[in-house]
């Protein structure tokens, strides 16, 4: 016997994820460049005996880590199994039974999914054109208990500034602001502050992206601690393995890496936005590690241009599913070389 | 805003996880000796630089590997971040709203929490006494959407026969019954067959205990594809990661490994065990890896003996805020040594 809304269920669809090794990955947003050194370090360093026992089940030491990084105390950090684990969290235990879920439109497709696996309704809102927009939204009613941000925001690659994200959680409060801050790294400025100057705002980050460890799954809440604490309560005993937890604290422990490779990114992104600009493709201007595009209306449509790189090993994402975003191609962005080659194959 | 019945939880306690080394951990079912060699080899080995992808979603090499072990197929296979993710995903997805999720008393004490994160009510059952209890029980009403059965039982260390849990599984369908088998290898025996013979049969191991991987996380359902699959449906998108999924399959290539380790333990554990019933305790059969068992009304109670042996090292679990298990120590099985000295302390 099966829950009735998980057999109507249609799960989230990850970016194709292929075993060939020289396929040029850029549709799901991963980095370029590998992770610093001191991980590698710490694989060879792990005492295998070690895996025996369970991990800690608080993270306590990456906690301390992560609040002295922010600024906060332990008490306002939550650290999950990947973001995937953190925002289900939030959406389950933030939502009380049959009240909305709130997110943009268009955003990162997997809040539909969560709410549809917490059989909440969703209430999307187009997305504002810009901070102004955003500081003056209505909060629709019913009202959510819940608003997803998504900031930077995926797959546009805009981001709103922090008084406009303020603003925006006063107007929702009492009800909880995620502002999901996976791309935050790539745009340089962030809302952290707020999740410890508002009673009603959690920030989410990854060290998926900018840490180059999706492979490891570590995600991280940031918000007032009885926000945390409750996530605390009902996670799983055990979340976050011990390697994924000591590897998570060297790449923590050489920051720069991360920022060189985040500036890097940036600088090819932008040189890689400016080309296709120059070939008449309409690219909105991104502060992440990939770019919102749509190729010009009088050459091959996305969906072409999609399967034509592909024939040539290089993958993006293209959302074929909507009718408003099927057009666009999501492209993350790779090395230099690969980015070079990409853009003559457009 | 957090949800009403996550404030009123009480979340799960697991065994206490001390920093300190000297300790000797016999409170959480942990193996006494440490995983094959060949996960060091695996950590060892493994390219760093593939962290900055994500894993595989679906764990597919992984599940291949537990599908010829277990001769079924991949679609038969669920893989989790632990049976942590695997058990809380049974009770949400078997569980329509409001349905009772069944389980037997005494037994693992992660369900009642489970349930309530799901807000489903608790039907508890008392633990039946033996094969033949089992396969005359009456399902009770209302009937639960899943009744979680953990065999060999925890914290009583007894097991019933696969015949009997197929006469309860009948009884209880189209009801789904949960085995929680973390101990099986322990056992000798198992349920799995039923898992492909019975349509409302899902069995659940670990990596956790016989293959001493308790630091890894990762957990396996079988079952039938149907049921199989609505889990795939509302995990986590990447649920296992990377490091989780190689070091398993490096554990898997090595069961002799694995069963070398079940045998030693399982003499100790014999060798223990009738040390204590000729000091006069009431020890419960054990076909796991830790055993279940009260001290002499005439010497000092459970809780004061923990105590004395907490001030020499040894970390006993004793379930202090139920009054019927209260009596009991549950004391995992260590190596001879630890286990010599352990007897000599009580």
């Amino acid at each position: 016997m099966i829950r009735p809304s998980v057999q109507a269920l249609a799960p989230y669809v990850p970016g194709e994820q292929p075993k060939l090794k020289r396929l040029v990955k850029l549709n799901a947003n991963e980095n370029a460049y590998p992770p610093s050194p001191k991980v590698k370090e710490a694989l060879r360093g792990f005492d295998a005996s070690l895996l025996r026992r369970y991990p800690d089940p608080g993270c306590n030491h990456l906690r301390h880590l992560l609040a002295r990084r922010h600024g906060c105390k332990g008490e306002n950090v939550f650290v999950g199994n990947g973001s995937d684990e953190v925002l289900r969290l939030a959406v389950d235990v933030f939502t009380r039974n049959a009240a909305p879920v709130g997110v943009f439109d268009p955003s990162y497709s997997l809040y539909p999914v969560l709410a549809a696996i917490r059989e909440a309704p969703l209430c999307k809102v187009p997305l504002p054109r810009d901070d102004a927009a955003l500081a003056a939204l209505r909060v629709p009613e019913p009202r959510p208990d819940l608003f997803c941000l998504v900031n930077p925001n995926a797959p546009t690659g805009t981001a709103f500034g922090v008084e406009a994200v303020r603003a925006f959680a006063r107007a929702l409060a009492p009800s909880v602001l995620l502002v999901d801050e996976a791309y935050a790294p790539f745009a340089g400025r962030d809302c952290v502050r707020l999740a410890f100057e508002e009673r009603n705002v959690v920030v989410s980050r990854t060290f998926s992206k900018a840490w180059s460890l999706a492979g490891l799954r570590v995600g991280v809440l940031l918000g007032p601690a009885a926000l945390v604490d409750a996530l605390y309560k009902v996670k799983d005993s055990y979340n976050v393995d011990w390697l994924a937890q000591t590897v998570a604290e060297a790449a923590l422990s050489d920051p720069d890496w991360m920022l060189a490779n985040v500036r890097k990114i940036a600088a090819t992104r932008d040189r890689f936005a400016a080309g296709l600009v120059r070939k008449g493709w309409d690219v909105t201007p991104s502060c992440t590690n990939f770019v919102w595009c749509k190729p010009p209306a009088d050459g091959p449509s996305a969906a072409e241009l999609q399967a034509r790189v592909r024939n040539r090993g290089f993958l993006l994402r293209r959302f074929a599913d909507s009718p408003e975003l099927a057009d666009h191609l999501r492209i993350s962005i790779g090395t230099d070389a690969e980015m070079d080659e990409l853009l003559e194959l457009l």
